[in-house]
């Protein structure tokens, strides 16, 4: 029940219908007694650096989720960014700091590392390889490496794509290992497909699924099907593997703590959803 | 259900923790299987101007609920304010035409008189005497004129009040009778309490009672209490009352045509918030 108490976590893109993260949170808040509801609001392009100042004047926002189209945007409009957002160049997470300060940070990444953490996969020091440098790709490249891998290759066929992600990521990660222009999977221990390759019937794969060994870990960013053809193959190898929506629902616990709200598991969230 | 596709409609002001219209609409529209939500927006004076604009900018956007401290600010800030807001001098509701223009409308006023007609009383061609010129005297007063009173008495403490609000009713109403500076319910048709009187145990009576006929009808616009000192005393001369909380209810259909989503009836909005 919302009322003159009601939290606001301002939920900002355009279109909104295809939104799903209202029937994620709020489904959680009013489980969880929560005092917080998460608002769709509909806003295009040349709106946006107004209204995302404007909304932040209000005194009973908590947080704005921000997705297409302002992701990239959303970098130059604040006061503050974190280094995962700034290496991917976007943010889908905005807070006011005490001071009226905006500050924004990206749980993308978070949420697939997260994701593959509870499965057992820690990746710092480990090798892994990422299929595809465009918002996702960076974001989970991004915080792959806040998490402390050791090596990452990098994979897209713009190849600037793959080396401007990649000199990011070298400027903030300096010991880290960053090699672009191959998606040979062979040899590493985690390996992502973050390209839209099985959004559709009869999308190639993203890399030669023969040079996978059963030892690593495999994680998918697709989620218009649960079992890709990737994820498919790599199970056929014998590898663990992540689901796209396990990126979704993992991201969302780190959100709330951003928001300085009650957290709870990926699973309780998803059984909530259904 | 709040999922993309769903119609906001703000409820703006400042502070927001008395906010009763969130719980009043959300709960009409959910058992109506209207797509819409009430969403409360904390918003200081300082900050409403940039924020009102960039509110109405949002693509899902339906309407705009104004309240304290904002409502005379807003008839300033619009490109198009009908006469009852003009009168008044003061906003509640606001919407976007086809063109992206801000009107904005006062609906108080007419919720006093939707319930005064429900309860047999056509104002057309009767007298009324309005105690009170401040926000919701001048509201009632606005509506009264436009519902076709042919007389109209207007008493303030704040003569100037009175006088001022007498001027703008007679530059919008010319055929309209106004009188002023007298606070002597005999005679009228209609008597309103439009003070605060009643608000606090141990006020005043806003008039002298026993100048009131039995066959008056007697309004109210205090809700703290359902049965004031004001309307026991013109229950016991045998009047018919509105009590304060019917304009509240009567006022949302009116809102809701306004915002062209399906209307209802004040009873079934009073039975759905209890």
């Amino acid at each position: 029940m919302i009322t003159g108490n009601t939290l606001l976590i301002a939920h900002i893109g355009y279109p909104t219908f295809a939104f799903k993260s209202p029937m994620i949170y709020n489904p959680y808040f009013e489980q969880a007694g929560i005092d917080a509801v998460v608002v769709p609001m509909g806003c295009q392009a040349p709106d946006y650096p107004a209204f995302l100042r404007a909304v932040f004047t209000l005194t009973n926002i908590r947080g704005a989720l921000i997705t297409m189209p302002h992701k990239v945007t959303t970098v130059g409009l604040l006061d503050e960014v974190s280094p995962t957002a700034r290496i991917a160049g976007a943010c889908n997470a905005v807070r006011r700091d005490g001071n009226g300060r905006l500050q924004g940070d990206l749980f993308d990444g978070e949420g697939f590392v997260r994701g593959i953490r509870r499965k057992g996969l820690d990746p710092r020091g480990k090798s892994a390889l990422v299929v595809g440098s465009g918002g996702v790709g960076s974001a989970i490249a991004a915080s792959l490496a806040r998490a402390g891998v050791a090596a990452l290759g990098l994979f897209d066929l713009r190849e600037r794509a793959a080396e401007g992600l990649g000199a990011r990521l070298r400027e903030h990660y300096p010991a880290l290992r960053v090699n672009t222009g191959s998606n040979d999977p062979s040899g590493y221990d985690l390996i992502v497909n973050a390209t839209p390759m099985g959004m559709n019937e009869g999308d190639p794969l993203p890399m030669d699924m023969n040079r996978i060994s059963p030892g690593s870990f495999v994680g998918e960013v697709v989620m218009r099907t649960e079992m890709t053809a990737f994820l498919q193959a790599a199970r056929a190898r014998g590898c663990r593997i992540q689901v796209g929506s396990d990126m979704l629902y993992e991201q969302i616990p780190a959100y709330l703590e951003y928001f300085g709200l009650p957290g709870t598991s990926a699973e309780q969230l998803r059984a909530l959803a259904a």
